[in-house]
């Protein structure tokens, strides 16, 4: 069992209108020394795998396909061994 | 200046419907080894500050007020220096 952490983020030539908003209500909020914000996703996936390197390869499908819009996001994750989920 | 790379996740405890279909569509793509999906958020933070504790109190300020909601999601974050964004 592996547990990957994914990282999704916009590319940086990409605008990021919700980091915008998101600086927006940080600065109304008094925080006035945040320079920029960018906003991402972050996914953990567990994943039933004999080997690392069959986990690392799954997970990297998986963002192709799926957790990654390749036009404008890029990727990465960090994978580490888990225990399965409790009661799972 | 310094970069601080924001995690927000639900707690433990609560139910993660964006998880769940987003595991959904895995499944239905063929990825049968997947047990688990979380789905959360990242952020990537710039923000103006002479020294780290400043920096640190700063973004544990903001996630407290704005970036995380205190009821069901936990924050983390990596504060690193960071030079002066592109331009800025």
């Amino acid at each position: 069992m592996y547990l990957a952490k994914v990282y999704v983020t916009l590319k940086p030539t990409v605008n990021d209108p919700q980091g915008i908003t998101v600086l927006g209500g940080l600065k109304s909020l008094g925080f006035d020394s945040v320079e920029e914000v960018r906003v991402g996703k972050y996914l953990e996936v567990r994943i039933a795998a004999p080997e690392r390197s069959q986990a690392e390869a799954k997970v990297t499908e998986m963002c192709r396909e799926l957790l990654a819009n390749p036009v404008i996001e890029e990727f990465r994750f960090e994978l580490e061994e888990a225990s399965p989920r409790p009661g799972g």
